[in-house]
């Protein structure tokens, strides 16, 4: 059985599972696989405050819980839909905590199953990252891909307060004005994707979840556009029942 | 904490959950509610194999061992996003189940959820039913309305055939084609509930999963327009935490 660890925030954990659910090649509502949606948004404090020194409340110990939860209601592999929740100092505490009690639940990571999805899929290539879920998540990106080998793009100065604005803006910004997104968050996006596709981009990662939903397109401007909650659904599919993967 | 018993069918139990949180009021993901998807389409067999005869395995059991999950898991109110799985053969063996496993978990009924919830808003009116889950599900919901004073009226002969083949038919059905929905089955229905506002009809019930994909109203010609879903779903919403309730 797959588990979800949800609510950070509710619609991650919903988008994920949808996903889980597109991506199965099924014929029938019973060939679809065991899922367990755990969406405690209560439990688990502000990501991005810990990260930013504006609370002392480190996010990973009740992940780890709800993991344990998860583990102990019958599921076998495990994925948390949130870029921010992958950053060093709440993933590390996570891994500490299944660590010490005793957790045998497979755990995919979302930057690292999507730097391997790149990596198979379209190798040797020039990948260009938008996040705005702070430094940590672009350096994890970053760095994980120039350890395969590729060459790196991001956006800078302008570039970056747009991609920014794009997303957390109190009038047009995604957060704020989710359906339906503002034309000026989307065509902004769409400028820093032309942007870094003159610095060579062939691939774009949508690093930060609320990104697809201004750009849902598998494609833009001849580059590959990437959304890792897809490749993590992906992922936790072919991990449960390789054979129900549907074609990319 | 809310507990959704999925996979009947797995789009089901998405579109529930997605639209308990739509029906939050919430400014941070935290003030969210608890809640946790028990998505094994795997272990619940056909819902109208069963009623139509063609299958002796009464779906009944499974359910009532998933709310025995939740249960267990900390759900301490529940509801089973499928109307046929309400038909009385198959509930009657859940309650069963549910009595001789001791269960105190709260379980909402979305028939008389939504009797009630028209009854409370929309009182003395003319009702009139769209519904392809078999008669036991049409007599369920006419039968209820009918106790609480209100008139029902339902499609008949070639205008029940078009809400069948607007879900059933193979090519243009919604399940065979969910995204995006065929013009022909949305414009069908669309007739049909025409011709229901010519017999009367105040208020129309979509009492099929299907119908609310390619009737997104909530009203149409003069017709206020009911998804049985989102009233489970406010239902939930309300019982779990009354003040975090959206105005309708």
């Amino acid at each position: 059985m797959i588990g979800i660890v949800g609510g950070l925030g509710p619609y991650g954990g919903l988008d994920i599972t949808k996903k889980i659910i597109d991506e199965t090649a099924a014929r029938s509502d019973q060939e679809h696989l065991p899922l367990l949606l755990f969406s405690c948004p209560n439990l688990i404090s502000d990501r991005t405050a810990y990260l930013l020194d504006k609370s002392n409340v480190n996010p990973g110990k009740a992940i780890a819980a709800i993991l344990r939860q998860l583990e102990m209601a019958g599921a076998t592999i495990a994925a948390i839909p949130s870029n921010t929740a992958h950053a060093e100092p709440i993933f590390s505490v996570v891994q500490d905590e299944r660590a010490r009690m005793g957790s045998t639940l497979k755990l995919l990571h979302i930057v690292y199953e999507t730097v391997r999805f790149v990596d198979e899929n379209y190798p040797d290539t020039t990948v260009g990252i938008l996040s705005t879920a702070g430094e940590q998540i672009c350096s994890l990106y970053r760095e994980a891909f120039i350890r395969k080998g590729f060459v790196v793009v991001e956006p800078e100065g302008s570039q970056q307060e747009k991609v920014n604005n794009a997303i957390y803006d109190e009038d047009y910004g995604i957060k704020a004005q989710p359906v339906p997104i503002a034309n000026k968050a989307r065509e902004d996006l769409l400028l820093v994707m032309d942007d870094l596709k003159k610095k060579g981009a062939q691939v774009i990662i949508l690093g930060c979840a609320e990104l697809p939903l201004a750009i849902p397109e598998r494609d833009y401007n001849g580059m590959i556009v990437i959304d890792p909650n897809r490749i993590l659904a992906r992922a936790l599919v072919h991990s449960l029942a390789p054979d129900k993967l549907k074609p990319l």
